[in-house]
């Protein structure tokens, strides 16, 4: 089972192995095949390998290159990285494999894939190293249940400078396939940190000096009248509930965003944005 | 077929045929259930009829009256409702039908739903019309693609003030199941217009003395730098596309929202509402 002994091989032994060429899987029963759709549809199958699978060539370009543990590709992709000098060079440093159009289909989580699908390593952040960071800016989850939302607030996060994301264990799977394609690549970027205890957490950064604040409809003063120039920290609950009585009682300080009309929240990604653009603003 | 002619009674008969009770959908093949399920996968379906479908008793709540058409529930739902009094007061002037789980599961868009659904009357607003108002504020999308941004854009709308939302004619349906969920409601108080011509509307819109902005990554001022307290516009693009030359052309300046690392763009609906608050900050 050739296909099959790729990801076992240190990288220079990988190579040579692509290097022979002509491996191309064109089977739908190919155990590698149905590994990847195992991953694409279980948190649990994801996490035991311990890998995550990205989709498209913006995905591929941005992964970094340590971390891409196998390449699955279509001729047509293929055809398309080689004329891309970047493109090409990072290939040619990592294992791949051509799959037919048929197989990529079923691999792929995307109704119209890009023809190109890889295989990264977990990244692993550490909240005591995040917490040394001056002046820094946290967002804190709690049980954030939609998959997109989690993976816009990644990409806002970034954009807006954000030092890291902390999640409880029971948000949903940052690793699944919507929430890394709504992140549009600052997966890599965006340090991120799951935590069993989030009313510890937040003690060890207030111990920090880092001022935690709660989203809350029973907050009396506007987000825009705080000043987040120092350490500072947002609790964003789940969509559904809002944030737990135990996570809101950690906080500082309860802020509450405008809300005109009939309108009782706002969406968790666009709440976490227009609270950590303010920060950004202010900084 | 008893049931098929609900829709064709005006209300008072409606009620009375109601009232005459034991009228319980529990076939699948029932010519409404299968035209309510058509409804969920169609928008041309949806479209011909000119309603649309709700589900939920929040968004059963907030319907206004006279726009329910027609309303399915099943015993569990509706004995919920009986325990409301405002609810049991709305319900008892719009015709209803009860119908068996397995029928509301299968008439369901959703994995759980909640037992009620209904059909409503799609509203009409004239741009005209809106554009009279002291001030306006205005969110103009062009080919936005995404069901879930749109319903948040029409949310968080609602949330800032703002007057009201234009779509192309190539915007995601925002009859779609999704969108509706993800307006939580708002579907039925933010004023929206489908416009054919967007570069017309804008032109419209700046006749009456309204500031048209595109958010645009070749803008070289950043949002908060304008003064947004007379009458505005902002100009959202498609999610992967941005905004079109030919629009972006048509707005009177180009702005920006900062973005830290390697984020080339924001969501759409994040760009929306980091845009309309910022204008809601200002007034």
């Amino acid at each position: 089972m050739e296909n099959g002994r790729l990801c076992a091989l240190s990288r220079p032994e990988a190579r040579d192995f692509c290097r022979q060429g002509g491996h191309m899987i064109s089977s739908l029963s190919n155990p590698k095949v149905k590994q990847i759709v195992q991953w694409q549809t279980s948190a649990a199958r994801r996490r035991e390998e311990g890998g995550f699978l990205v989709e498209g060539f913006k995905m591929f370009e941005e992964a970094p290159l340590e971390a891409v543990r196998e390449i699955y590709a279509t001729a047509q992709a293929l055809e398309k990285i080689g004329q891309s000098p970047v493109l090409r060079e990072k290939l040619e440093r990592i294992c791949h494999e051509e799959v037919t159009g048929e197989v990529l289909r079923k691999m792929s989580d995307t109704q119209t894939p890009q023809g190109i699908l890889c295989v990264v390593e977990r990244p692993a952040y550490e909240l005591g190293h995040l917490l040394e960071a001056p002046d820094p800016l946290f967002v804190v989850l709690e049980d954030l249940q939609d998959p997109g939302n989690l993976g816009t607030i990644i990409r806002t996060a970034e954009g807006a400078g954000v030092t890291g994301v902390l999640m409880s264990e029971r948000t949903v799977d940052i690793y699944n396939p919507k929430t890394i394609r709504a992140t549009m690549g600052s997966i890599y970027r965006v340090p991120f940190v799951h935590v069993e205890d989030l009313p510890g957490a937040v003690k060890r950064m207030q111990e920090k000096g880092i001022t935690v604040y709660a989203a809350h409809l029973a907050g009396e003063t506007y987000y825009d009248s705080f000043d987040f120039r120092k350490g500072t920290a947002f609790l964003i609950g789940n969509e559904g509930r809002g944030l737990s009585r135990e996570l809101t009682d950690c906080a500082d300080s309860l802020l509450k965003i405008p809300m005109e009309g009939k309108v009782e929240s706002l969406n968790a990604a666009v709440s976490a944005a227009l609270l950590i653009y303010e920060a950004h603003r202010q900084r």
